[in-house]
């Protein structure tokens, strides 16, 4: 439970907002490399942490990230011509290059001089794994880029999704790292059909698991990316089966139930505004390329991601149509008649509203992840109200960890027993 | 008139208003039976007085009716599973049953005992007259059930429509129980057409006296119930005709100018919030069986009651398409070129505003009625301020009355004159 | 540059505003002559200054224009019968004539003599140049109408276009008296393509002036009726491209640049509220009628007016679709991949926001234009403050003057030259 103020305190993100600053000293998953798919290509809008932005692939390459509105007369450079090097104003010409600079200012006479008083905001930008990076904080601040291992496998060993959900991100991230709904929300009337589902997702016996042992164990570990998650169910008479998760400040949770050369999952939410966020879901194998049932999984069997309305990052199952939900589905199949991980967590997550009342929850053991993190998230942001900068921000290498699913002797500490296999290799 | 402050005061029925409380000490018409077909069926969403509900049928066949929001987190339990004796979010499997006491948390260890800290909010439900009831005040004031004859006659004495209309229920109500309107609102170009449509309604004279005297004289009588209005047309040179008309608090008219052995008609306003309104439209007759003709006439011709979007209670004429308003039928037919009175109430209704501005307004002698109305509601919300409870809250059988016409000697008060006719009899 | 108080000063018409009393001071055109095309025909609901009002035109052919709720219960007017030289509310049948005197109320008894304490409000309307004028201020202040060419010529010398643009109506204008725009936004990749698209809006010389020198010079002329702006360009060694718009307060702008005999433009601009604007796009030519050649390039060729959605004034490119901007197009043949000059307007112009913030802007030399405008329209405002009534509104002649475009000797000031060419002569 939180009051109304500490919620608004962990929300919002806006410009000048605690968390807004906080948010403001990472490198963020901004956009797909994708959306901007060649030089001098369309501009793209982008809106994150509250501001509207536009981003452009210039003539060499390079992205620019800048505010929407042309600084002359604020007429919005989505509009505008991408070429030789800077996207122009179609208003009245003005021409800026990936750093904000105005480079040209046809509509002035040359000797106005002007042009050299004109700078627009422009964010710095980065491309690693697929993803587009943007920096919003204070030049003199950049920080390392977060050594996520998926950003940095090679492309054939990565496969993105990323959606559009309609709902504040920190209420997103907590369903990710909140390990007993998948014996609900996920889960299936038949055990042997939830089996099947996951077959591409992770190991095969867990369906049995979580099935059989619907409160898991927490066990949570402050470290220096954030925190990490240990659920544990009975395995047999001597062992448990151990989810390790982690959530990476500020917004990455490392979810899938990973097995040896098994492939990962990381969940990447980013404040669109304080009630929308960007879902950049994420599927790595640090060893071997995605198999092509693992695409063909992804891309077609709508169970681990969605399908979008075309054009969009919109899942075609969303808020306005009740997540599809279909329910003869709900009483025969799986426990949402809802199809889909995306979708299901889509329904509880946005149907909390935009942003969850957290005065009005009622927490129980089940849910000491989702504290741990919101205390995590919130002391970040009052350190660096105090002028404490967060670790994470300046080394990148805190983020080399993996999540996994192990089975352990019952006497044996998590994190010690799991020690090589949550380790990031790449 | 009303000051902005006694507007306020009259129709915002959020809780913890005034009104709002007023409006809790009633048994209120929720939803239709119908809604819920069958013990176990899907839930459906209810908002009610501002408050956004899910209502359930178990596996008893009672009715829950509960705050939409599970405890836990705030997921929405509409996408719940209703299953055994109780409704289950779906994000964590915590189960309610219609008392709203929390039945199961499985996701919880058996010994953390959280389960018994847990209750939502419950509303008491109770079923008749094809009308699911609910009562959303403090339980150990719960009233008796209002003795309205149309919930009390059987099934087959009975037809219902329900819609959603785009107003606060007050000014919809206004509209009800104001019989001058009927001369012209609901009036053809040709009286004959007049007569002709009406022949379901009521009788076959009505129309004549109806146009011919289009500024009927009111007398209201103050009644334990509510208000009984006597509206006089000449009908004789001796005599009178009288349609009378009930308004009960908090938002029942007994509207239709009943014959003897004739059908009435009840339109039932319950706010969902201060801006849109639900509304039960109710044909009853309490000597026979709604004849298959009058069914036929309801339910396709289009004239006393509307037909809605398929799946929805919104009427296919609506605010958003000028309630199909059609100028030739207009200048040759009827008085609106609106087909229907649901639509034609609901026209002028909505387009006063989703709360009407009653600072701007000029009532006359023709608006006694309406005056007296909100004098009612208004004391009885400052009665409720100062402790006292509004009497029919406790006495359900101050409701049973019934409208009615009837033609009476010019010197007979019409309260005196029509007493048997407007007793229930059932 | 503006602070917030300014602009809200500038851009705040709704009643009791000081600029909402500026515009209250003049004629201003309210809707078209031919969405009333006959008398008593269907009323139609207009939206000015902030103010829902209704328009009809009664059996004498007067037009009136009330606000658009009947004064009883609030009701819409737009339902009404037109009928008998009045427009009658359908609720209860009251009666209000184009003066906004009640002359029936029906429903009360005659003896009560309500009636005769009720009007309505209703506003001076005035017919001229296939418009319907209002004059929305006190009624003993009523102004002179505007002697603008265009609205006195016969018809067959006018075209007018209406569309609703989503934006306030001042920077809507400020668009239009922005020269320098020209050579961007409205430009062709290659400069033979201009030259063809403007063939029947003035010369053929134009574009190759316009593209050649993208940073026109500006004098800024005040004047009575507000400010003549002369943007020239080089023609020759000798002489000057001079372009020649004038801004009428409070909200024309003449803009074509006329040649001798030539057709001419005017954009009237007027605010429906503080977010949307009424744009009238009006031809003509005081020498002879509109030709059939110019009317197909108007009505079927997409560049000079635009498709409306049929039964709307809404443009068919609009905010709500990105003005159909088209990519390729944009590359290869126009500036902006947007089709017409409409549209190419209105995307830039309703991107800024509802109300553009002037506190962000960065203005140039190439602004002047827009300062002067701005100043002298607060200036008026504050003025009418202290008392002191706008001298257009009391003298239409100095509205006499027409838009040109005109070679001159380098040598001669623009006025003095064209003194002969900016007159008008009707």
């Amino acid at each position: 439970m939180l009051t109304a103020e500490q919620n608004e305190f962990l929300t919002n993100t806006d410009p000048g907002t605690p968390m807004g600053n906080l948010w403001r000293r990472f490198w963020l998953p901004a956009l797909l490399s994708e959306e901007l798919p060649a030089p001098d290509c369309p501009p793209v809008r982008v809106r994150l942490l509250g501001e509207d932005l536009v981003a452009f692939r210039d003539t060499n390459g390079d992205v620019g990230l800048m505010d929407a509105h042309c600084p002359h007369r604020l007429a919005d450079l989505f509009f505008g011509r991408n070429e030789e090097c800077g996207l122009r104003c179609v208003y009245h010409g003005w021409k800026f290059d990936v750093n904000g600079e105005c480079v040209d200012m046809p509509n002035e006479p040359a000797e106005s001089n002007f042009k050299s008083k004109i700078r627009t905001t422009a964010y710095a930008c980065n491309e690693q794994g697929g993803i587009i990076w943007a920096y919003m904080g204070p030049k003199e601040l950049t920080p390392a880029m977060p050594e996520l291992e998926w950003a940095r496998v090679p492309d054939s060993h990565r496969y993105i999704s990323k959606y559009l959900i309609q709902c504040n991100s920190v209420q997103a991230t907590e369903g990710d790292i909140d390990n007993s709904h998948i014996s609900f929300l996920h889960s299936y009337v038949n055990v042997a059909d939830r089996a099947r589902q996951i077959r591409y997702q992770s190991g095969s016996q867990i369906a049995a698991y979580q099935m059989a042992q619907k409160s898991p164990r927490f066990t949570i570990k402050s470290t220096d990316y954030g925190i990490m998650i240990g659920a544990s169910r009975n395995a047999s008479e001597d062992s448990l089966y151990w989810h390790i998760t982690h959530w990476l400040i500020p917004g990455y949770a490392l979810v899938g139930a990973t097995e040896p050369g098994g492939t990962s999952l990381c969940n990447a939410r980013v404040p669109i505004d304080n009630e929308n966020s960007w879902f950049f879901r994420i599927r790595w194998n640090a060893d071997r390329p995605i198999s092509e049932d693992e695409i063909a999984e992804y891309r077609f069997g709508g169970v681990a991601h969605a399908e979008v309305i075309p054009g969009t990052f919109m899942p075609k199952a969303n808020k306005s149509n009740d997540f599809l939900i279909d329910r003869a589905l709900q009483r025969s199949f799986n426990y949402t008649g809802i199809k889909g991980n995306v979708a299901q967590d889509g329904a509880v997550t946005t149907s909390m509203g935009a942003v969850v009342d957290r005065s009005k929850e009622h927490l129980g053991t089940s849910d000491s992840a989702i504290i741990a993190m919101r205390r995590k998230l919130q002391k970040a942001a009052r350190d660096l109200m105090d002028g404490i900068e967060p670790l994470p921000a300046h080394d990148g290498t805190v983020y080399k960890v993996r999540p996994a699913g192990i089975i352990l002797p019952r006497d044996v500490p998590f994190d010690e027993g799991a020690r090589d296999r949550i380790k990031a290799t790449v």
